[in-house]
């Protein structure tokens, strides 16, 4: 078994920057402004990383989870900088209980022609801000056969590194891409016999189960707003239904990415 | 209109006591051990503290978040110590956005028996330990149909001020109790009619709209594990159907809170 193994025990040594300051608001490595890395931590997000299109150039870690990655890493020459608890903590600015980390640098950005090329389901987000809410919906996506992610206005980086560690790496293996003109790309899918679905707390848009059912055999698309603003009008206007959720008791009470995942179900449950 | 408004200047006076140290590890109010007052943050969830059981009896807020509650407080006695942002901030220990708190006692704890008494559905959460995922649990039972909450061993305190603020309130509104025998009390489920449906990611286990359209005529209760080890193998035993979620790219993919969400979606879907 061979694994590129460096000891290092001098906390400034440089081959640690791309790890160093990792909640600094603004020298955090994985800023889009700065390095722009993608950083996962821990074990299960750093191997969905090296089986992912971001290939890490670099570890750092604790002895004892390099030892849990150990097949992972055997005949790779990614160096794995081994420290001990404490130079981790004291290069990272915290205690990371998770014990690994691991970077890649951002490759070139799919398009969204190729995201949706093969896609039978996809998601499409508007104004999803919040970077837990963006790693759910990816771990939701994941699960329940969602086949990529097209991003419009407003979302946030879903590289950052919570919205990374949110999705347990599922943000690294979805693919994703972002639209070039919003809400116009739209029409992209619609070209593609994509059918446009609007999630909406509107009681007198269709059921989840009713739309679902009605595009079994069509190729869909699920379109979802922020929590709270929901979907633009524009956008609205864009798609082709518009879908609701049945609630018993207020229209406010669920978040973004458990809609999403009740959406990504309905439709898993219907897709023929 | 009339409210109990009561200006407080000083950060120090004692009628502040009950929101002193809100972060504080061994001082906190809504510490089980110490006060165990409910505690509500921001308008919406103080809103709903107002309408539940949990009757609270005194609120410290800014004047903005005042002019927000004036209406639900009319006519009220309950004294809202309006102060400054900055004398605020100084007596809960950060500055708190949402600009308003009230605290309750304690009431008397719901028993089992009356919590599953007039339920056609109910959840029943067994090592559900982390406070986000109670709150987001009771989040969705709310806005999903779930008439209640059972807890057996090992969940954490569904009152703790961040699953009050995660549940959006909705822990205040759905009635809950804990087990008092465990899991022995399953029986008094099982005894008013209720099948008792085990999460589990066994692939030979039913799946959900399977079991739920199987069980659409009966009372039933959703059986949810923490995420990770799941139901202990005896909670499991004591059940009627073992159900799980398809799932397209293995089974560690959803978080307990959105799993607990779908159950309770395939339930209303399916029931009659």
């Amino acid at each position: 078994m061979s694994v590129n193994v460096v000891d290092v025990e001098d906390v400034g040594d440089p081959r640690l920057d791309d790890f160093r300051d990792l909640n600094s608001v603004d020298r955090r490595p994985d800023l889009p402004t700065g390095r722009g890395l993608v950083i996962a931590e821990g074990v299960l997000v750093v191997q969905r990383m090296l089986a992912s299109r971001f290939a890490p150039h670099a570890l750092l870690g604790t002895a004892r989870r390099l030892e849990e990655l150990r097949a992972d890493l055997d005949g790779s020459d990614i160096p794995y900088y081994r420290v001990e608890p404490t130079v981790m903590a004291d290069a990272v600015g915290f205690h990371l209980n998770r014990g690994v980390l691991a970077a890649a640098r951002r490759p070139a950005e799919l398009s969204p022609a190729g995201v949706v090329a093969h896609a039978r389901t996809i998601a499409v987000l508007e104004g999803v801000n919040d970077h837990e809410n963006l790693g759910s919906i990816f771990r939701n996506a994941a699960g329940l056969g969602v086949d990529g992610v097209l991003f419009g206005a407003g979302c946030a980086d879903p590289l950052y590194r919570r919205a990374v560690r949110v999705s347990m790496g599922h943000a690294l293996l979805v693919p994703f891409a972002k639209a070039q003109r919003w809400p116009a790309d739209l029409h992209l899918l619609r070209e593609r016999g994509f059918r446009l679905l609007a999630m909406t707390p509107d009681p007198g848009a269709a059921t989840l189960a009713d739309a679902m059912t009605e595009l079994a055999d069509d190729r869909v698309a699920i379109l979802v707003g922020a929590e709270g603003p929901g979907l633009t009008e524009t956008t609205m206007r864009a798609s082709d239904v518009r879908v609701r959720i049945p609630m018993s008791r207020g229209t406010d009470s669920l978040n973004v990415a458990t809609a999403a995942a009740l959406a990504f179900y309905e439709r898993a449950r219907s897709d023929h």
